[in-house]
């Protein structure tokens, strides 16, 4: 039952509504999973207490991770049920931009909800979608089950992996599989924020547009080394957290 | 298809990762709309800065409740989804201990989902459940459409309005139709916090078993009114933000 609510373009939490209505609508699609609803509100009370804004920080992170998948061999992008709700579009351009692979990656996972999935980013111009069925065959080490199966050809052998919106347990057990790792991540005391190398505090459906820009524009530069070995991930955890605490 | 996931004991989140759980199972069974498994992740942003405790502003706040409810000529005690997944046994040992009427009361109103949250209640020992079906005829000024039906011989005449979990449009009618909020929020900035008489700023999971033995033990009180007038909502919803502002 799709049940369509129209939000006044002027309500104060229009922006925030819309999203939300994006996400269900996701949900109604069988991309996302009802945990994911519940992570996204999450999301929803920290990005409040954030401003609602791309801060300078989070845009100082997405420059340094749109230049560390630049300076990448084996870029993987893992898209999981919410980003593919959100960003699709946007997932596809980043991994055309930087000349990542994309690899859906399900907590929870199953085989209907990994196909959705790969259709909607087919829909927005993915040729080639890694993770799907058998193919994700290899293990995560530490990891339990179904929660640690990864394509052998994708973030197996990665050396960098942006995983927006990710776990704790598994972005700590790729962290420690030697993987560079960029999250998106609107709470900076998680342990996914805290695992990660590059961490954006953002709410994903602004990063997104930002992050594609930003790895365009990159393309050409010299500074690629320069801009992600300048960016200070606890600095920019500490600031973020601070402009948070101001929120309240 | 309904997925379990083993939570050990230990987790540092258990008792979260259980409330989830029960949501989850809450929303499997018809009882909670995808929007409040959303709402519910908000929360959990906010029981996490609250540091997951029922602190003693939320103690006080419970108490002058449980006097309120007493006091009351007509108290009812609204219930929706998610408060019908995660505590419809208190919900109704609360009915029971205050004189209060149950109403049901949908923000995504379906008959459907009325029907189940009914028989949830009934399950749990509930007698008479307002608010279902056309029974819900009289109309809460101002709002919109269905989110303002409610039951002409419940909230529409009661004097005293339990509505935890609610919305800030619906909080704000009911305040200025003259009635008495009671309500339970994480988040101390909401309007819906704001709009209320008494806000119980904490995990409606903890809160209910301790309404429920408040008002047990307040029956047969002689300074209910004086629980009640000394209890400052404003000064109850500083002093929780001023907590959650230390969590972060």
């Amino acid at each position: 039952m799709h049940r369509h609510i129209t939000i006044p373009p002027d309500h104060p939490r229009a922006g925030s509504l819309q999203t939300r209505e994006l996400l269900v609508d996701g949900f109604r699609r069988g991309l996302v999973a009802a945990e994911g609803l519940i992570a996204h509100g999450r999301g929803e009370a920290y990005d409040y207490l954030i401003g609602e804004k791309t801060t300078q920080q989070a845009q100082r992170a997405i420059k340094a991770a749109a230049a560390l998948l630049l300076l990448s061999r084996r870029p993987v992008i893992s898209v999981n049920g919410n980003v593919a709700a959100l960003c699709p579009k946007e997932m596809v351009e980043l991994a055309k931009a930087t000349r990542a692979a994309i690899e859906v990656n399900l907590f929870y996972r199953t085989g209907q909800r990994e196909l959705a999935i790969k259709e909607e980013l087919q829909r927005h111009g993915a040729k080639h979608v890694l993770g799907i069925g058998m193919k994700a065959s290899a293990r995560i080490p530490e990891l339990q089950s179904e929660r640690r199966r990864v394509d052998p050809e994708g973030i197996f052998v990665a050396d960098t992996v942006f995983v927006p919106l990710e776990d704790g347990d598994r972005t700590e057990a790729l962290a420690r599989m030697g993987k560079k790792i960029i999250t998106v991540d609107l709470n900076p005391l998680s342990r996914t924020a805290k695992a990660a190398h590059i961490t954006i505090v953002d709410n994903i459906v602004r990063t997104m547009p930002y992050f594609v820009k930003s790895a365009l524009s990159l393309r050409e530069s010299k500074s690629l080394k320069k801009i992600y070995q300048g960016f200070d991930n606890s600095r920019n955890l500490h600031e973020s957290l601070r402009i948070i605490k101001e929120g309240v």
